[in-house]
């Protein structure tokens, strides 16, 4: 039984953002952002308070949520790396009303992302999700490397789990699981979903955000469908994701989720053509093409043509 | 419940080497195709008796089958347009098993693809078929926008199953239905598949060939298969497929095909290392980039790397 409708958080502001070579002007990030939530979307991850020395792209993440206007019902997130992250956040409380605080599965890959153990992770997340919510804020835990680690290989679903505990008891109200490699399919996330579904509290919200490494990325979201999984991640035009391994792609494209799920009679509340002109104009302000399919053949066109 | 094992026909020396605006050495072909039936391929489709003035990427399609050594139990098919078309192949007969021929379910995609009428097309291929099959060949029957097309929009699928039971009727042993502008969601797909496993007769193969036109191509493999279809056509690299709209990606990549069912559990007795290492070549020949996932990202690593 499919889901009637599904939510999806548009994270190509900062996922995407975040993985170009050439930081984006600050304007022109405002303007893309404000297509996006004009387009429908009403979650939005739009930057990242980690330090400017380690990724300038997103320096500018006090003057972009300053600048940025978005509908009333858009929700807007900010990614917050640790208590130093959320403290410069919090400076600008009235800009936003949900945390994304992430870690990932494997000690691998998580010592190579932000340099600790999964327990200094997690201790730290935990006091960044205490002071968010604290201060009234929505916290969401995202786990990399939920479904296979690059360094290590298999990452058995009872750690991921585990590690959604203790984030759920510190005050998370949603998981996401990151495919942070494409390295899941869809036997294995229809499985992962079930069982999540069974050990996990129903207080939390279980989101999936599928990378298209391997091109399978839509056929895990199909997955992720039939187990009940209705919140998604993804980013316009294909921005961004995991440049491991080098050259691959990231994130599916949120225009391609959107376009089959409309197909397939699951509402979004996205404008299609809309998000479609988002995209296009970030790929005009990059000055190449994007990895996104449906910006390029354009939405399915159903009437007879005359 | 999904199929242990699955059939997959390798289209891309065919379609894909079709659609190239340079005509590929015929060395160059015979070196690809024979480095596919080493990978494993089982089922090739290694060129086309269209009218060389009409595709001249083809012209050499005589000799291609005449050069081409391909492993015992590979079955080489050949595209035949028409009676003409037959003819031509039949001077070559020992040097293939299967014969392919294609018709739209839509009149106006038919019309502008092949110039006549659905009736007219059936007629042709109907005295094509029992010409073959009197020669001791398979054939194959592929209708084209079966789920969809990009000029009549909807196509019913009692009308492309009326279209089906005529080709099996001739003499047919297998049905290719095929996504050509990418129109196909999983839904669809799904009611598809079981509705013609129902109208269909038992003695007909049931194949899907799925383009990644909108990134969707892989979640329609995954609903196919869950309707119990085991047979799939695609093309390494990514090559070749309907190129409208215009820029668009056509057939799902093979070795994206093979890695997410191998992922799944699904044996195809193709060696993905094998295939990717074809892939690179045609990408290496046709000095561009190709629209495959995993010949970018590489094959799936699951074991810990030192």
């Amino acid at each position: 039984m499919l889901p009637e409708t599904v939510r999806i958080r548009e994270v190509g502001p900062r996922d995407g953002f975040q993985n170009e070579p050439e930081t984006i002007a600050t304007e022109a990030k405002v303007r893309l952002i404000e297509m996006l939530g004009a387009a429908g979307l009403k979650r939005l991850e739009v930057t990242s308070f980690v330090r400017p020395e380690v990724i300038p792209q997103l320096a500018d993440a006090d003057e972009v949520l300053r600048q940025v206007h978005l509908p009333a019902d858009a929700d807007v997130t900010v990614l917050i790396p640790n208590e130093r992250g959320l403290e410069r956040a919090l400076t600008l409380r009235e800009h936003f009303s949900e945390v994304n605080c992430f870690l990932s599965a494997s000690e691998t890959h998580n010592l190579h992302n932000v340099n600790r153990s999964i327990e200094e992770s997690l201790a730290g997340l935990e006091r960044v999700i205490d002071r968010a919510r604290d201060d009234g804020l929505r916290a969401e835990g995202v786990i990399s490397t939920s479904f296979g680690c690059p360094y290590e290989g298999e990452v058995p679903p009872g750690r991921v789990f585990a590690i959604a505990e203790r984030l759920i008891d510190a005050g998370a109200s949603e998981i996401a699981f990151g495919d942070t490699t494409g390295m899941a399919n869809p036997v294995q996330v229809r499985r992962f979903f079930a069982e999540a579904r069974c050990v996990l509290d129903d207080r939390v919200e279980l989101t999936a955000h599928f990378h298209n490494t391997r091109g399978q990325g839509l056929a895990n979201v199909l997955a992720a469908l039939e187990a009940g999984c209705s919140s998604f991640e993804s980013s316009f035009g294909e921005l961004g994701g995991c440049p491991v391994p080098p050259g691959a792609t990231g994130n599916i494209a949120t225009e391609d989720l959107v376009s089959m799920l409309h197909e397939m009679g699951i509402t979004t509340r996205v404008n299609l053509p809309a998000l479609l002109a988002a995209s296009a104009a970030a790929r005009e302000a990059l000055g190449r093409p994007l990895g996104s399919h449906t910006l390029v053949a354009g939405p399915i066109v159903w009437g007879a043509r005359s």
